[in-house]
Order: structure tokens, then C-alpha cells, then sequence
């Protein structure tokens, strides 16, 4: 079984991120981390600081209270979007977004918010220049892909950067590909007021049930979900401060500890190798398949991608082709709309999608000769 | 060390629950359950409908797409206040509730909303009789605790049941003491429309990251929370059906997967044992520590108490007898406020707080008897 779908989520981890896991329930040393004054509840107040301080220094931020870690990408970009953003705001996205995006706008577009799309061209790449010409009066916030989960195509951040700051604008990074692909630093150049947002499970390679939200610069979030807190009991309100904010109920221990462990197996190899590694593997494997004639390509290689490429075969359905990929070949791809519609509507391929491969680095070139061998008989 | 935080979360779980994360992580088996055509997806799918159908069997409810996954009780209060209350509506609460009902509800109120609380009597027992003079035109839901975290006194929900059936209520019960240390179905009788949160951290054995909502009778939720769903990615919102509505982004089926172990072992004893045991700890707990001068007692011993005792020694503040607990004897147990500031103020004990000792299925005789032991000599 060749395993190609590691932007839904990274089926291999390194071995350390599971006995991480087990470790932390069957050592019956992690307790709740809500203050009790006990080593059990202590221990996991330190393992969740680590974990926060391991993600601050993997990104470049110097302050780890600033990570808040919650259950997945989806939950911090609905905490952030719902927390930063109201409904007489306008806010510019683009159609390179996720749902995860795209929907929580929506449900704000629907009490009232203006929203703005910065359009594909038909390579897929976001129009950022057309940045300046949807500025409005109550533009807020610019909310937009790290890199785009269908493309793989790395959004120029930079070019975000100085806009949002010129315009006095808040920047929502979904970073769910981006995080653990790229070798990518929230510092070393003047950044805006800004919430990155990633997820534990894809390329970070910890398990499911962890993610975060980076917080950069001066922002005054407002409680979204409230509950328990640990301190500050007497108080109506969930304590006004990160990452206690939005870290609302008992804090997941148990995998936070696998996600330090993932984070840490980045480290050992280097981001530098792993870009590299990705890098060599999506180049490669764009470049064979674009010699296959029945396949039919949308994006063009790029410099700056994610280890993403998708496709089709010749006119048919990609749902058949990720079958046939899978029942006949054992080759685990992803068809269909990939959770971001605009994008295939942009594209022309809201019917049919399109088949994803995408990589991680634990897939050998071997495995992509045989998915490229195989998509020749198809 | 003795562990009696048990209430907080539980620490010694069965052997079966770290086994079953482990593997879920380490057997490079489980994918992204959101509807991909290969097997890694659909074992994730297959994980967490196991996972549901354990849940609804447990609790006594037919349909396990009723059972709706999220990441800690805290989360699935919020889902349920947030979606099927309003700013226009009137809801009946209690002073023994912890923040996780009593911050949504706040906010609800800061939007608008009128809130009543059910006082206590010196006992700490929720006055459920005052539920008919709290009624108004208006009044949409009750949503109350299934049992204290502080006091233990299970709450009269038959009461409540034929009350909001009465009044056509919405009822929300907070299950987070009460699921797997109650013997307690959602069924044999007539229930109003209601939702019951529960947590699976603590009393079902479960990892962190884990708990759900149970949803009865015909309820209209609205969405949340909003993201990727695997199907129907087109539409503008969230999938209007149980579960998919209010599990956005991608579901943790390796915490799940670590639940679905926790409920088994419950099922292996018997919840009725189960039941029977922990009363037969708090009982003898409760009995033995009553004779303790020094101890001051909140609660009568009740027919009906899930296995938690909250007391003080003599004047001392809890935080300075749990530090002495802990320094000294090595014995586990939560001071201060535990989340539930109205119970303290009803109770006289916002300053000193209390000390509050928790047991598991877990905990021995001869643990109690040390702590017993201990506390006359503090």
C-alpha cells in the first residue's frame, strides 16, 4: 500500500510521537492541567508549556504564551475569524480557500459582514495584486492560505505582509499545509498584527486532536467559547489573556505530548532538509507525470509549493480514477472537491475534481515511480 | 501516592486505553475519516462509528448518529447553548453549576438574554421545586448538572424530565460527573428534547480530547463552529444533519479510539457494579471522615451521590490542607473553587474554598483508610 494523501493527514509518524502518547496515559503521571497543586496536575501543565514552547521556537516566535493549542486548524481559524472579525467589517479572502475558511466568513457574511475574493488565474494562483483595488473603508482583515491544499502553490505572504501592515489591516493565516512543509519563520522581517493558524496532525506529524493558533503582535481577542478555566474562577468571563482565552474545558495532554514529539523529529532532520526532501519529491513527480499524455495537469511547477500536485486523467470522473488508484493498485489518493469549492469552480472542475497526490517525508521515489507507472494505464 | 482527583480526570486508566491510541497511531492505519475512498479513511470512519455506537448503546439511545464527537464536554456545552439558544430566550439554571455552563450562559445573557438560577438549601442541594416559580413566557431550556462536581448529589432529572415535558423545554444536562459513574440510561421512560454532554476524560476512562453530545428528540440545531466535512462541500454551510454539524475539521480517531477501550472496560465490570463500588468508597469515606472532629462537612450523606467528598479541616484555608496533602502524604486532592464560583458563594466558601476528594473504580479500601488517617492529623 503506497500511501499518497498526507495532506489530509500524515498516516506515518515517527515512532516516537505514539509512544509519546502512550506514555503519557500509561505512566498515570498526567493529570488535569487546571492548577491543582499536585505533580499529576503539574506535569501537564509543563508538558503543555514544552509543547507551546517547542511550536513557539519551530516558528520563530519568542513569547510560547502566545501559542494557544486547540483540537484542530478547523477550530482555531472558527476561534480566531469569530473572535477578531464582526459583522460590520469587510474582510478580503480568496478562492483558494478551504472551507474552514470560507465557511466561518460565510456564516459572518450572513449577519452582515462584506466579503472579498481575491480571484485565481487559471494557473491557480492567487491574484494578490488585487489586493489594493478591494480595499474598502471598513476592510479589517485579510484571512488566506499558507498554501493552497489542491494547488500546493505558496501564497505570497510577504507581499500579505506589507499590504496589512500599510493598511493598518489583520492578517488570519491558514497554515494547515503549510506548516511543517515549508521552512517558514513568524519573524525576521516586520510583520502585521497577525493570527497563524496550523494543524498538529498533517505535517508537524503529531496526532489527531492538536493544532494551535500563533498570536503576533497587538491583539485584543474576545472570548468565543468560555468555560473552566482553572483561574480566575469567580470571574463571569473566560480570563482575558492567551492562551487562556481560548483554551476553554481540560486541555489534551495526552496529545499535545505526541505533537512535541513530531515537532521534535522536524528538528532532528532540519527544516532546511525536510523543504528540500518535499521539494525534490513533488518536482519529481510533477515532472514524470507531466510527460504522461491521458494526464491532464493545472497548476504549473512552481518554485515555492507544497508537496502537493494534483490532476486528472484523461476526461474521467476523479473518483473513479482515486478508486481505481486505490481497489486495483493500493494507492491512497484523494478525489473530489478537497473541501474548497471556489477553487474548482475557478478551475472549471466543480463535476469531475481532481485526483491529489500529495507527500510526506517518510514517501520514498520509488513509491512515486510506481503511482507514475501506474497512471499510464489507466 | 494516592490519586483522588479522580473528578478532575482520571489517571489510571484501563491498560486497553493507551493500547488502543497506540496502535491507532503506530499500525499506520488510520487516515483522515473525511470520506476518502481508501481503506486508511474508511477505518477512521469505521473507528469513530464504533466509537458512537458504543457511546449510544452505553447510554441507551438507538440511532449512534445521534452521538456527536468532540473534543471535551466544555466544547459540546458551548455547541448546545450556543446553537439551540438564543439572546431572546429565558433559561433556568442552578447555583451548582460549573463555568462551562455558567460562562455560555453569561455570554448568552451579555447578548440579551435572561437568566434564573435554582438556589441551593445549606446542603448544597439544587431546589429543583423552584423550577415552576421560576417559569416565564419565555422560558426556553433548562440546563442544569447531572451531578455536582463539588457536593456529588446527583440532581433530581426525573423532576426536570416531566417539567420540561410539561412546559415543551428544551433540557441540556451537563453529564461530566455523572457519565460512567451512574447507572443511568436515556431511555425506559419519557424524556423532553434534550442534549446530554459528556465528558470522556474522566469517569469513562477515556483519553483527553475526548467526549460528545447525545442528542434526543427533535431538535433543530444551527451550526456553530463551520469547516471542512468531506460531503457537500458546495453548500455555504455546515451539513444541517447529526453528527456532521457539529464535528468540524478533522475528527481525532485516535483519542476516540482510546474512549471506545475506556467504555468497554466499563461494560466489562457493569455499570451497576460499577455504580456500586464507587458508592461503596464515597459511603465509607463519607462515614468514616464524619467522625472527624476537625472535618467540616458541606453535605449529607446521600442515597444518591456520584464518588466525590468536599470538605475543610478545621479553619484552614483548602489550598494550605491540599499543599499538605500533597507535600507531605503524597494523597491527590483539588482545593479551591473547582469551576463552580455560585456553589461556593451559596455555600459560604468563596474565600477557603474546599478540599475535594475523588475516587475511581481504581482506588482501593486501604487508600481511603491512609487519607482518613492523615486527616487526623493535620
Amino acid at each position: 500500500m503506497i500511501y499518497l494523501d498526507n495532506a489530509a493527514t500524515t498516516v506515518k509518524k515517527p515512532k516516537s510521537v505514539a509512544k509519546a502518547v502512550y506514555n503519557s496515559i500509561s505512566s498515570e503521571k498526567f493529570g488535569n492541567p487546571s492548577r491543582g497543586s499536585h505533580d499529576y496536575s503539574l506535569n501537564s501543565l509543563e508538558g503543555l508549556f514544552e509543547t507551546r514552547e517547542i511550536i513557539a521556537e519551530f516558528f520563530g516566535v519568542e513569547d510560547p504564551l502566545k501559542v494557544v493549542l486547540v483540537s484542530n486548524v478547523t477550530t482555531g481559524l472558527n476561534l480566531a475569524i469569530k473572535s477578531l472579525l464582526n459583522e460590520r467589517d469587510h474582510i478580503i479572502t480568496s478562492d483558494a480557500e478551504h472551507n474552514s475558511v470560507l465557511r466561518p466568513l460565510y456564516q459572518l457574511e450572513d449577519l452582515g459582514a462584506d466579503i472579498s475574493y481575491l480571484p485565481l488565474d487559471d494557473k491557480g494562483n492567487i491574484l494578490v495584486e488585487n489586493l489594493e483595488k478591494n480595499l474598502k473603508k471598513n476592510t479589517k482583515a485579510v484571512v488566506i492560505t499558507q498554501a493552497s491544499n489542491i494547488s500546493g502553490i505558496i501564497t505570497n505572504l510577504d507581499y500579505i505582509y506589507d499590504f496589512c501592515i500599510k493598511n493598518s489591516l489583520l492578517l488570519i493565516v491558514d497554515g494547515a499545509q503549510g506548516a511543517g512543509t515549508i521552512n517558514f519563520k513568524l519573524s525576521g522581517r516586520k510583520l502585521p498584527n497577525m493570527v497563524y493558524a496550523f494543524t498538529g496532525h498533517k505535517s508537524l506529524y503529531g496526532p489527531q486532536g492538536t493544532g494551535g493558533l500563533i498570536f503576533i503582535g497587538d491583539l485584543k481577542p474576545k472570548a468565543v467559547f468560555s468555560g473552566g478555566s482553572g483561574i480566575k474562577s469567580f470571574e463571569r468571563e473566560q480570563p482575558n489573556m492567551l492562551p487562556d482565552i481560548f483554551e476553554y474545558g481540560t486541555q489534551n495532554i495526552h496529545s499535545n505530548l505526541g505533537l512535541l514529539e513530531g515537532v521534535k523529529y522536524l528538528n532532528g532532520i532540519g527544516m532546511d532538509r525536510v523543504e528540500k526532501k518535499l521539494k525534490s519529491l513533488t518536482d519529481y513527480f510533477y515532472s514524470e507525470v507531466k510527460k504522461n499524455e491521458n494526464v491532464v495537469l493545472y497548476n504549473e511547477l512552481h518554485e515555492n509549493s507544497v508537496p502537493i500536485v494534483a490532476l486528472n486523467v484523461k476526461d474521467y470522473s476523479s473518483a473513479k480514477v482515486a478508486d481505481v488508484l486505490w481497489n486495483k493498485y493500493k494507492i491512497a489518493t484523494r478525489a473530489g472537491s478537497h473541501c474548497a469549492p471556489r477553487y474548482h469552480e475557478s478551475m472549471g472542475t466543480k463535476e469531475r475534481g481532481m485526483v491529489r497526490f500529495s507527500f510526506s517525508t517518510f514517501n520514498r521515489f520509488e513509491e512515486l515511480d510506481y503511482a507514475l507507472e501506474v497512471l499510464k494505464k489507466i
